[in-house]
């Protein structure tokens, strides 16, 4: 078994954080620039909304009481919203007040002194769903088996989407990395030229993830500056310090933990 | 702290496993097709060698006694020997006796019932250390701070580590990913080809990777087929069979954990 030795990162979402394992994705790009320093947990499920999540993240957080020799999580990142913004009547549509209180239940559950996965040493960065294109989406359901012929999502209800997780995270003193604003100005302001950041109209290819990897950074330089890679020591030292006479006394101890 | 939902990959090794979770690498191709299966966990340690490198990975490899909550390694590869073959009087030498008895230690560590660090259900797989290119590496060096005006490894000497690899995986009876032949046969069996794989002459690039990475995929599904990915199923069920009224039966308890 994994023994602990250093701590995570734990990104939450849907599809949009399932898929960023891809080359330049934003898990990748973490992944790559706190190696030995934080360990990153992708906890993307595809279509899932923030209704469905809640029963999963009270899993894939520990509780309290089961965090004996369990890495503790530095960051958690919360990425929800573009299924939620599915339109009335779909599977996995979230009606939007419902959508607020779901992300802001998360929250608290990390939170709240009182809940059974209270964390206070997490520190949370919520993330706004993207702009979707629905010229490129409906194109794409038109592709599934069974086909669709019509758009189950609308760039103005998504949009909605996206400004009420921002209201989220101002009610909750929660910093936002507002991908849906930074990937439309980008796109200046076009829906036409969303194809430059989306594969089908709904997901990032990598060009638009660097977009919210850049974004994510930045959040982390200003407000968690303690735990940006460039501060973080790396859990184990350079090896260039090591000698076959010094590496048990200096390698045996040297995780994290505490 | 991040719960036990799903088990892991464990990627042992110096700078060939620390650097492969840039696009390509073999960590981060694994976490892409493991995504919702297996977590990755990269312990990679630039310039490590197989002597330091066991006082730590009696750390990252948890003890039994340590097990409450931590997930199960499914899967651990062990690649060394890049840095073991340095050459004699070099800080990160080791003799390749001493090479051959570290990497069964590292084994036995795992395999022996009375080991504190026995793991029945972990699967092991070594991976040769590749060709290093001293035209590349001597380059490399004369350009660091300080410059070094000579090789500090050799060609036919990383080769005999590589063969010495082969030797403790028969011996042990651990399936091995000869990378240094792979490659080896790639360029065409001449070292002036094997820039088209390594960045620096020890280190490698996608491409490499790539061979890296398709060899060990072809011994899972040989040796280990039962943990294939395609084998394997999502930890959490798919979006498409959830609904508001099955989502809290469905998901409270679907992780792997037992």
């Amino acid at each position: 078994m994994a023994g602990y030795v250093q701590d995570v990162i734990m990104l939450l979402g849907d599809s949009l954080t399932q898929g960023a394992t891809v080359p330049g994705g934003y898990a990748q790009q973490l992944t790559e620039f706190y190696n030995r320093k934080l360990d990153v947990l992708v906890r993307g499920f595809s279509g899932y909304n923030t209704s469905w999540i809640i029963p999963v993240f009270e899993k894939v957080f520990a509780k309290a009481s089961e965090r004996q020799n369990v890495p503790k999580i530095q960051l958690l990142t919360i990425w929800f919203g573009a299924n939620d913004a599915a339109l009335p009547g779909e599977q996995q549509h979230v009606p939007l007040p419902k959508y607020k209180q779901n992300l802001s239940n998360l929250i608290h559950t990390v939170r709240d002194p009182g809940s059974q996965w209270y964390s206070p040493e997490t520190r949370i960065i919520l993330i706004t769903p993207p702009p979707v294109n629905t010229y490129q989406w409906v194109e794409f359901l038109r592709n599934c088996d069974p086909p669709k012929d019509y758009s189950d999502r609308q760039f103005d209800l998504t949009k909605q989407y996206a400004e009420a997780a921002k209201e989220v995270g101002e009610a909750e003193k929660v910093p936002v990395v507002d991908a849906w604003t930074l990937l439309w100005e980008a796109c200046g302001q076009d829906e036409h030229n969303l194809p430059k950041f989306l594969t089908d109209g709904l997901h990032l290819n990598a060009e638009a993830y660097k977009i919210v990897f850049d974004a994510l950074m930045k959040i982390i330089s200003e407000e968690y500056p303690e735990i940006h890679h460039d501060r973080l020591d790396m859990v184990y030292p350079s090896w260039d310090i090591i000698t076959d006479e010094n590496y048990l006394d200096l390698l045996k101890d040297s995780s994290s933990r505490n």
